[in-house]
């Protein structure tokens, strides 16, 4: 199979300064080589934009799976096997796994799972079959869990994760209240996905808002970007509420990360800020994608999934638009070859 | 009983700024009236000083249970009761109660409890069989779990609570990490009150000696400052480790609370920071002072209590001592008349 396959991948050029820009990363190309025993190739379909991706591209080892200068930029995607020398894997198949920005992939099948395409499409695999949809569904359910009497924020909440969790959280009754960064966006949440409220936080006067549709109090905040929106947020917790950090998009940018200054807040409110890291959820991953699935196509949820066509270089334009907050739900780039 | 006795209290004159300075506070004389039916006559034998009164001394309406211009100044007192019209109340018993930094207090025993000298002795009401005794107990046994795997830091380790927190993590067997801010304090520390290791935050290397002590995995963090020692710490936390939220005294005296920056890493490690307060654990304080008095008696552990005499008026100036961390355990005023 020498010279069969070129590989296209996107690598890190430069140690992005603020906003990652386009020239912070490169395209390379190389010779796919032929498989050994055990290995497949598999060609990307579709790749997943991370927003938390940006926390990795800095010069520093505070971070555990950094990219390092000219390392492969990793990222979600969905691809076809298209050889195989793993008898657990046939040509055809499509697969889900953390395989990086580029066009193909050698792999072992370590840490690949099979995209089963009865329960959704393969482009859903990366938003609300993939880790959005789970990370949403086990953050909620199992931690935060919402009920009927409940008033839940979701901030960030047209993006990725926000996006579904926020219809969980409908599912399970309670009042829902998202925050995003436009009027457009906002009206998307109400209409298409039931928020109960949605509030673009540019606005001058988002807070006072925000007091006023939870008649000051939030039982559940459910927090994708950390910064200023959470902070404020802090201010009106429910008693014994839950902060569920699962992402700081609005710090990941920075060169120092902030903290919420008005934490003191959950000391007299006897809330909680808690961590969340979905890979301990693995060996339920199955149970979460039967309902997500069912959900799905009882029309009860949808799967925001925002697809951008091209080919692996059109990457760092879409991160780029990620953090300009474009996006409505999770933002996908599709392979046009 | 008119013109029997003659009360003396310290009020608030200004309002602070930065540390409470002695003339931010005055003392006033009044005439005690003629108890009504119900109430009972309250002689004040001692009075704790509590940092977190520095919060509430502030001309701002953020925070609940404010002590406004010319306000009574809050505290926890134990005294005798003197003359009663209350069934409940005899001559000569001792209670204890939020009855504020005055010499006599007229009241119609709401909110007081009798002060049982069999357990403890008078003082002790005010340390480990008061509030911050209960405030450990709880907040450890009930929240923070700790066990012989586990490594604890205490962050304000001579302080009122943290030095009965860390005797009762000693306890239950785990290993036993202290902060506080002198030398002689860390002495204090390992040889009375047996903690494993005791560093003083105040040394440049502080944060290495405690990376090195824990072997840089912290499973309960113990908070009563805030700040900068909490927030250096938070690198270090352990896998689902938890942050318990005791109290700020750092940042009370700040106009503006900061928050702690590095708290991304309760993501990472699926921890939590967690609020508490001790009043929703009043229907089990008898049992906890069962317990507290039994280890008392059985030398387990110690109830540190900082004892200085004078008059009511000598309340601001152990207020200042106390920020500047002169006391070893709960500050207490006893009464010399």
């Amino acid at each position: 199979m020498n010279n069969k396959y070129i590989n296209k991948k996107v690598i890190l050029s430069s140690y992005p300064v603020g906003l990652a820009k386009k020239n912070d990363f490169s395209v390379v190309t190389e010779e796919i080589d032929t498989l050994n025993d055990n290995e497949i190739l598999v060609k990307t379909k579709y790749i997943g934009i991370d927003a938390a991706l940006r926390l990795l591209l800095r010069d520093s080892d505070d971070f555990l799976f950094r990219v390092k200068k000219d390392d492969l930029i990793r990222g979600s995607i969905v691809g076809e096997v298209i050889e195989s020398k793993n008898p657990k894997f046939s040509d055809g198949e499509y697969v889900l796994g953390s395989l990086g920005v580029q066009k193909y992939c050698v792999s072992n099948g370590e840490g690949i799972e099979k995209c089963d395409l009865n329960l959704a499409n393969p482009e859903l695999w990366l938003s609300g079959m993939g880790l959005p949809g789970l990370t949403a569904y086990f953050s909620l359910l199992d931690v935060c869990k919402p009920s009927p009497d409940k008033n839940v924020l979701i901030i960030g909440a047209a993006g990725a994760v926000g996006s579904i969790a926020g219809q969980i959280a409908k599912l399970a009754g309670s009042k829902v209240i998202g925050t995003t960064s436009s009027d457009e966006k906002c009206k998307w949440l109400i209409e298409e996905l039931g928020y109960d409220h949605a509030i673009n936080y540019k606005n001058k006067d988002w807070f006072e808002e925000l007091s006023a549709v939870s008649d000051k109090r939030l039982d559940i905040i459910f927090d994708n970007t950390g910064g200023q929106v959470m902070d404020e947020s802090l201010k009106i917790i429910g008693m014994k509420g839950i902060v569920l950090l699962c992402g700081s998009t609005s710090q990941y940018s920075e060169n120092e990360i902030k903290g919420p200054n008005n934490y003191i807040w959950l000391g007299t409110m006897r809330a909680r800020l808690q961590g969340f890291v979905i890979f301990d959820y693995e060996d339920r991953y199955e149970e979460a994608r039967l309902n997500l699935s069912k959900w799905l196509n009882e029309k009860k949820i949808k799967m925001p999934t925002h697809l951008v066509e091209g080919d692996v270089d059109k990457f760092p334009e879409i991160f780029e638009d990620l953090y300009k907050g474009k996006n409505y739900g999770k933002f996908v780039l599709k392979l046009n070859d």
